[in-house]
């Protein structure tokens, strides 16, 4: 059985055979399991940490074609997505097996543009916003951008893993992924891989927390 | 003979042996060699383009023992080194074995601090300045920065490589390596490599030129 539920989860557990052998302590005993919803930042960004070709948020004009199939792959296999209404206001999102949040001052502005359980608009904090959906069973949450998006959730210490695609380019001007505050966040490297000619670099980092 | 000028080199090839004979085409044929002078811009950066935390020019408070003992190396193996004049304003630098180039809009100003083949201030153009020394036999110029002068140079296409340590950090502000105008470089990866614990990832990247 696998359990998606950020609660606790009970288990008997009995004699165990293959998989399970290994995390038998002894028969009988109870063990208490939990389910952590772990939440990811991801960007592509340039060497000089640009997200946008000079303030154009169109980044599938200057991204690899590899970075653009990875992320495919990434949003199609997430259920839970996390997105600014500007982000929200310039893509057209396939929303068939996900459920949109999009963080917005102002969701009355989108009353007519949600559909429970598929898209909606909210304008809690990030802190609110993933305790509430901690307890209904995911395991991940994706928040693909803005930069605004990304530095509340940065600045609140939300963020479990960082996957950031490097480009080999240079734009001079343009967004960073975080913006406008003071952060001083240690992360650590987890996976990293070369995936085209041209050198674009696949990272994955854990945030380490205070 | 190893020859480090850029001025074609006329070399008489006879019968070769040893490491010669490899390059040897022919008994009596004369070859002409180049020696290009290679500029490389050296950074060290955070995961979201930071060369300063928040402002603080002091990178040795934030960047790994592992990134300043590979900076120094290459500090101590370099002979021709540019930088602008903040940069040498805020810090003490040995020249005992290198020549120092600080770029500046008051050479004047640093008049009693130049020492004739060991440190000069100059407002020259970054391709004036280059085009000086292509022609003095340097195999390498090494430009350590600031922002101002990496994009002077990055500007005007005169960068080979780009040496470029990202240190698992985000610092949300502070400088970044290319500033204030629109650039649009396209590198390739040449080298990469883990080289601690926390993933400080130091890499190369190689300027494809238009």
């Amino acid at each position: 059985m696998v359990c998606k539920s950020s609660y606790p989860r009970i288990e008997k557990k009995n004699k165990g055979s293959g998989r399970q052998r290994s995390n038998q302590i002894g028969a009988g005993i109870i063990i208490l399991k939990y389910t952590k919803m772990k939440i990811i930042l991801i960007f592509v960004s340039t060497l000089d940490g640009k997200i946008t070709r000079w303030g154009d948020p169109e980044v599938r004009l200057w991204s690899s074609h590899q970075d653009q199939d990875y992320y495919k792959k990434i949003w199609n296999e997430s259920r839970l997505i996390v997105m600014g209404s500007k982000t929200f206001d310039t893509g057209s999102f396939p929303s068939v097996n996900h459920q949109l949040i999009v963080m917005t001052g102002h969701p009355d502005k989108y009353e007519n543009l949600k559909i429970p359980g598929k898209i909606e608009f909210t304008s809690e904090s990030p802190a609110k916003l993933t305790d509430r959906f901690k307890g209904m069973g995911h395991e991940q949450m994706l928040v693909v951008g803005g930069p605004h998006v990304a530095t509340s959730f940065l600045k609140e210490q939300l963020i479990d893993e960082l996957w950031l695609t490097l480009e080999p380019k240079i734009f001079g001007t343009g967004d960073n992924f975080a913006t406008g505050i003071k952060l001083d966040i240690n992360l650590r490297l987890i996976h990293f891989e070369k995936v085209n000619k041209q050198g674009t670099l696949i990272t994955k980092y854990a945030v380490l927390k205070n």
